[in-house]
Formats: C-alpha cells, structure tokens, sequence
C-alpha cells in the first residue's frame, strides 16, 4: 500500500465513490491505485472546471462528497470558480490537489505554486499530506470537513512523494457530523416574533429547500406565514406534492417591492437578504425600511426540525398546502424561454434533476414549471457562470436512475462546453438545452443598470456573442453527441418530448 | 471622467492599448468607458483563461503589458492557470479585476470573494483601488510594477463604485524601468571561471533568447562555449539568420546525460536547472557531480550586454555563427510530429510567430524547423496546459502582419478551445495545428517514469481521449473557424502550404 492506495482506500471505507478527475504527472500513482480500489469510480473530465462542478453536483444529489484530482496550483485554479459556486450552494467536496515532491518544492520547478494559498479562499480546509503515513488520516479529516456542517471545500494537498512512497496506515472510518438540533429559545423568539408582526417572511436558504424542510415550511404557510426561498438555492425539491414557496426576486429594487410593509424577516438557513450586485443609488441590503430581522436558525442546524418546532410552537397545522400536477399548454408560435419551460413542464419526467445555468432564461422556465412533476431544482449559487453542464454530470453520476436536464445560456454553456464529451462518454442520462440567444443578454440589461448608460460599438462588441455565429449542433456533434437545432415553440415541444423518452445525451441548440 | 475613464486613459496614456476581456455586471463602467477611449482596442474572449493567455501572447511579443478584463474571484480564477504560465515567462500583463461595490463587499453576496487572496500566488503586485481619485495613479503603479524587471503579473482590483464614481485625476506617464547595466564583478568572474574550465556550458533563460542577447551568446559559442537554453523558454529568436543554441532536454536523466562531464555551467537570466517533475530514485537538480555553477547576470539584468560584455572580456570573435535557410525534403506517408515539422519548416513565411502547445509533438517540430525562415517560437513556460491557442491570439493581435501559427496537442488545444471563436471574430492571421493522437500521450509516458506502473483499465482509462473521438473540424466549425482534416504527411503539407498561403483563421487537424 502506498500513499495513493491509502488516500483511495480511505475515502472508498467512507462512502466517496467518484472522483472527477484531469490529473497529471503528480498524479500518476492516484491514477494507477485507482485499479486497485474497484469502488471508486473515476470520470475523465477535460477541463478541471468540469470536474469540480461535476463533484458539485454529485455532492447536491449525493448528499456526500465526491473527490475531485487535481494537477498541482494551476489545476485547481482551473476549478476554482465552480468550487466558488460549490462553497456557496455549501456542498461536500474533497478536492485532491497533487503537488511536486515535497523535497522538489524549493527547486520551484514550472509547475511549482503556493497551492494552500490558492486554495484557501474557497475553503474550509487545506492540509497538505507531507508524507505516506499522514495521507490516510488526513483524507479521513478532509472527509470530515466536507461535510460541515454545512458543508464545503476541502483541499487536501498530495505531494507525488507521499503518494507513491510505502504507507503503513490508511485514515479511519469517520461518522458524518449531524446537523444541530434546533435551539429551543430561538423559536421561542420567533415563534413570539411572528405572533406581533403583521406581515411576516420566512426566508429559507439552500439547507431549508430539501423535501422535508419544505414540508414544514408549509406548515408555517398554512398558518399564514408567507414563504419564501433565496433566490439561488443549492437544491431544492419542487413541483407535483411539494409546498411551493415564493424566490426572492433577483434584482433589488422588485425584491424590495416584493418585501414592501413587510414588517418581520425570519431568516432559516441564510443570511440578511443583499442585492447581487451594488448599483449606484441602489441598497445593498434588502430589508425594508423598519423591518425586523430574526433567525430561526443558522446553515448548522437541521432546518427541517427548526421549521416543525416552530410550526409545533405556533399550532399549525400539521400539513401544508402542496402542488397537484398541472401542465401549461402546449406551446407555440415564437420561441422564448416561456415556450421553452412549458415544453419543459409538458414533458420532463417525475424526479427529473435541472441544472440551471439558464440565466436569463432561468426565471420563466423555473415559474413554468412550479407545478410539473416533482423534481429538484439546482441553482447557479455563486454567479460563476459555466456550472450548468458540469453540474449536470455530477448529478447524473449520483442519481443514475433519473433524467437530467442542463439549462444553460450560450455564453454560459462555452465557459465548460468540454463537459459535453464528458456526458457522453459517461454514457449519462442528460439532456443538455441551449438558449442561443447570441448576447450576453443579462449584461445588456445590467449595463444600464449600473448607471454606464447605452453601450456604444466598443460596449455592444463585447456582449455580442454573435459575431461569429455558434453553431451549437456542430460543437456538440464534434464532442460526440447528438444534437439538433429548432427554432419553433413546436419544435422545441417535439425536440424535447423526445429527448424525455430516449434515455442517453442529446442536446437541443434552442435558437431564440 | 468617472474613475474607469480615468483607469481607460491612463492605461492607453502608457501605451497600454489592447485589452482581452470577459466583462460582468461589475465591470460595466469600464465597458462603457471603452467607447470613450479610441486607443484602446478590446478584444471578446468567451473564457478567462483564453482572455489571460493572450495578454501572455500578446506581452511578449509587444514587449509591453495588455491588460485583461476579468470579472471578479472567479473570473480571476478561470484566468490564473495561464497567468501562471505569464508569471514563468515574465511576462508583464496588468489584470483588471472588477469588484462589488466597496460598501457592498461587507455583506458577502454571491459573487464575493477574497480577490486579493486568490491573486497573490501568481503576481508581482496586487492592489484594490478603494476610491475613484485612486484608480489612474494605481493604474500607473500596476503598469511599472507589470514591467519589472523583469516583467510579471500585476492585478489592479477594481470596485464598481471606484469605477461609476466621478474621479478628478488620471494617473502619470511612467517610464518602463530599464534592464540594469552587467555587473563588472560578475563578468569578470565568469570570464575567469570559463578560462578554468575544461567543458563549460552557458545555459541561457527566457529573457536571454531574444535576438540581441542569442547574437552575443554566438560569439561566446564561436569562442569554444557550448551554449544552451532552458527546455521552455518564453520568447525565442530562432532560424534563418540566428544563432541556434541546443535545448536543455525535458526530461531529466537525458538533460544530465547531454551534461555529462559538464565541469561549469554559467547562468545567463534563468535559475540552476531543474527537473520538471520529480521521480522517485531521480536527482531534482540538474547539475553534474561536481560541476560548478556560476551566474553571469539575473532576470533584472539586460542580458544581451552581459554577454556581449563576457565575449568583449574573453576576446570573442565579433560575430558568431548563424543558420542558413536550409527546408527539409517534402515529407510524405505517415503523418506524424517529424513530417508536420518538415512542411511547417519549408512552408512558414518569415517572421511567422509558433506558439507551442503541442506537448510530445513539440520536440520534433522545434527540431525540424530550426533552419526554417527566420521565426519567433513561444514555449509553454510554466506547464499549465491550454495556452496554444490563447497566446496566438495575443502575438497576433501584438503583430497584426506576422503569421502566426498555433501548435496544440489535442488534449491540451480542449482547454481553451474557445479561443477559436476569438481567432474568427478577430479576423486574426492565425493557422491552428491540432495534434489529434486522442491521448494525454504524455501522461502515457509519464506513468511509467513516476514508478505507478503500467496502467490498469481504470488509469488507462484516464489517459484516452478517443472515447468518443473529438472531430477536431466540427469543433472549429461550430466556432465559425474554416477546418480541414489531414491523416497523411502530403496531404498535411498541401493543407498547410495553403493556409501560409492564405490569410486570416484556419484549422488543421493533424489525424495521427
């Protein structure tokens, strides 16, 4: 056994099973102990930031870490910006980072970077495994430190000495830290809180948007209490027999409409509402003008609990209202991201896994679906654009019986299009819908938002993605998959029926 | 003049005129100033590490800085891996890195991160401009510190209000810091060290291969003195007219044999020689027993006058030898690295920059065409790979009437591909070769070097790319770039004669 073996075999003993993977020469004697451990599976990705919002995914659908192998500092910097989505959507991962031999380092060869320095800012743990024998062990503490709670990234550094030089112990089976119980005096508050308030919210964070939290969320509903959910959650369960809460509109000034007289937030899981982006003239923070801020509880606590308590406290009901299945009509005439969400809600099957990198497409597509069959949702959390085709994998891998669906806008989609072969040679079940729009639309609109006024030529020529034209059926033919273009509301519905009843990749170029 | 025109201004005020952008909704203001600024000419890139290895390209064959226009942490992030590559070729590049709102910072929205943090590891200067009034003298200080000497990655933080704010100063003219004169002391000494030797060798870095500093190292070779380079060096005169030094091989047990009763080895602008990698049971240094090693100047020092200096000291001869233009035979049959070399060497134009990320097909080509037309080749300096297509973006854009040619392996050119789209939009005079052998062919190699034996199923697995194949043309095709496949060594010489031939964006992918 050697280092390499004992880092495997040690995250095989507590349950991560996939690794996603681009190494490099460091870490040859990973890639060569993967024959000897048959439980990890390991997925070529061409791209460390498919890899990374792969293990996103998996870890959102898994509810566990995968592992990601990494090639020294500039392989994880490759992956940094969808671990940055992974850290704020509070996912499990453990990211492998291979490094030179702790001897070669003070030679700085290439390659040579302060890894623990890049490493740090996206996360909740960065050890390095200086040699064979701390390898195990520390594997076992960065399994631990995924996990949270909440959980996140955390890196562990593997010098190519440590993996391949003869390792004597392997890391312990660990026990996956339980989320806190609710504190009784906090819904005490807030169950005193919402008995003076007038026009209350409950807000809930991507911990509060899993099936059960959402049911007790309903609860508090039933009895009056408005519900609503941030505006980019990690996870969350929806559609047919799920409590549908309100998002928090993205932009500030309709998420302050939205909130207006609103005399009492109660935040579960999240933090005081903010804007995205600061505008000039504009509140950062969203909470209207004497309103109360009170927190049900933090990320830490099992918001599902903390939820009943305080719905036990107030006597409500012991159910709240759910959605009972409800198509749209079938769509047609011109194509748009309406059109396109109620083909989505037509014909998407129960259980279904979106992965939204829609962007601007996001929103109708999310609202026409409210009522499709139960499915779960999964957000751009961090606004790293490029997550929604590698978190398509990860969710796939994970959840290998249930259809996956990748929304993604063009400019997000070029970000990790390498994903696509990825997905095909996986041979996973994701069908992967392309709204080529040929902009960066959301910068159009953001442009004069921030005051910068109307672009001209040298403005417009960099939100433009339609000079030269991206022919999305070519780019996916050439990674392997099958693809189509269509341009109708009813060749979308056709295009997309069709993709939902044939298991396998497929990509549909929507031109809009 | 709000504090982006201010930035805008000063910037171009210094020569700084090309900027390789990837814009979001915090970077608007600068968006929107660049209509206000005839001289600056931005350039659309769809990812952050195409936008980050074209100021690389650009830097150093303009010899000046670009900047980049990055959008936020994770924009940072996608960029850092070939701004890795530009700090290991000293590259000067001033980074423009977009920021939330000042005030904004403190309530952590999505997007937020610790910018400065994530940008330390790779550059020489890193400051956030807090107030509009801060941004042009910032600007300056980035774009000296960028310079050097000798150059490196310098990352002006920008907050949105800095940049929306009315700012009243723009920054100075600056001056690029000059190379220092030789030292008198070291001359002598390594003149000296060299009349005590038996077989010395000068062993030139990144800032000693331009044209200038290989000419004096000629005479020094026509002295007696074998000259050679580092394996990957950032910018490298080479061909028809220029002295042709040797190359430190890649790996290192062949670099130590190519040393082999090496008794001195004198260093001109680069670091005692290293491994790239460490091997168990292999030396890291890459200095022969008993070989002493002497410095003649650092990176700070104008190499050519140090060598000109040490020739004058030696009595070298006033000239050294220079490659006559010399075409290999028309290759034919299979197409391999050897036959890609023959007909780049006997087709490329004068001045036709290579940017070199070609991997394991490198070596053959570099060796074929080193009595080629006279040639500029840019190397892979820091072994992040994805920068082929990138930096020819930047050489073409710095050298608007030179070819320049693209030279990726296939796994390497999928890291940046979306740089083709750029080529196209561009209009740039650029010929991609892409090596298609669907392997990490090195990583083949490397696997059994590093000790981790022959691969199983599940680590060859991890090294093939051919499941499925990548069709190199649709890809380009999708990106609007003209392609054509090749599979035999006439049929890639008729191709490639015809893109040298014909100007503007071309594909070739090489089928081996």
């Amino acid at each position: 056994m050697n280092g390499a073996d004992a880092l495997i075999t040690t995250l095989a003993d507590n349950g991560v099973t996939a690794c996603f993977a681009n190494p490099g020469t460091s870490e040859m004697q990973f890639v060569s102990a993967l024959d000897r451990e048959p439980r990890m599976r390991s997925v070529l990705c061409l791209f460390e930031g498919v890899a990374t919002g792969a293990a996103d995914g998996y870890g959102r659908m898994a509810g566990k870490p995968a592992c990601t192998l990494l090639h020294l500092g500039p392989g994880y910097a490759n992956g940094a910006a969808n671990l940055h989505n992974a850290r704020r959507a509070f996912t499990p991962v453990v990211n492998v980072i291979g490094d030179h031999a702790t001897y070669h380092r003070d030679f700085d060869a290439p390659l040579n970077s302060d890894i623990a320095a890049l490493a740090a800012p996206n996360s909740v743990w960065v050890k390095s495994a200086e040699t064979a024998d701390s390898v195990g062990p520390l594997a076992a503490e960065a399994i631990i430190a995924a996990y949270g709670t909440p959980g996140g990234n955390a890196c562990l550094v593997l010098p190519a000495d440590a993996a391949w030089n003869e390792a004597t112990v392997k890391g312990p089976m660990v026990t996956p830290p339980a989320f806190a119980a609710p504190d009784a005096a906090s819904v005490e508050a807030v169950a005193k809180a919402l008995g003076g308030a007038t026009k209350p919210v409950l807000l809930l964070g991507s911990g509060a948007c899993g099936e059960a939290a959402l049911a007790a969320a309903g609860r508090l509903a039933a009895h009056g209490v408005r519900v609503l959910t941030d505006t980019f959650t990690a996870r969350q369960a929806r559609g047919e027999g799920r409590f549908r809460p309100d998002k928090l509109p993205y932009f500030g000034e309709l998420a302050l409409k939205d909130l207006d007289g609103v005399d009492l937030i109660v935040l579960v899981a999240t933090q005081t509402p903010v804007a995205f982006f600061a505008y000039p003239d504009r509140p950062s923070v969203l909470v209207p003008e004497g309103c109360s801020v009170e927190t049900l509880c933090g990320r830490e606590v099992d918001a599902a609990a903390a939820l009943n308590a305080l719905a036990d406290a107030l006597g409500a009901p012991a159910a709240g209202p759910v959605e009972t299945y409800a198509a749209p009509d079938a769509p047609a005439g011109r194509l748009d991201a309406w059109a396109i969400g109620a083909a989505i809600a037509r014909h998407m099957p129960t259980d279904t896994i979106i992965s939204d990198d829609a962007v601007t497409a996001g929103l109708p597509i999310f609202t026409q679906t409210k009522a499709a069959r139960a499915h779960d949702w999964l957000s751009l959390t961090g606004g790293a654009i490029g997550q929604g085709i590698p978190l398509a994998i990860g969710a796939a891998v994970a959840c290998p019986d249930r259809k996956v669906l990748a929304l993604t806008g063009d400019g997000a989609g070029m970000y990790t299009v390498q994903g696509l072969w990825t997905v095909v040679r996986e041979k996973l079940d994701v069908t992967v819908v392309v709204f080529a729009n040929h902009a960066y639309r959301i910068l159009g609109i953001e442009l004069g938002r921030t005051g910068a006024g109307n672009p001209g030529p040298a403005a417009a020529k960099l939100l433009d993605l339609g000079d030269p034209r991206i022919d999305w059926v070519k780019l996916a033919e050439g990674l392997g998959m099958a693809a189509e273009r269509v341009a109708t509301a009813e060749a979308f519905e056709e295009a997309f029926a069709r993709a939902m009843a044939t298991p396998g990749p497929r990509l549909i170029e929507a031109a809009m």
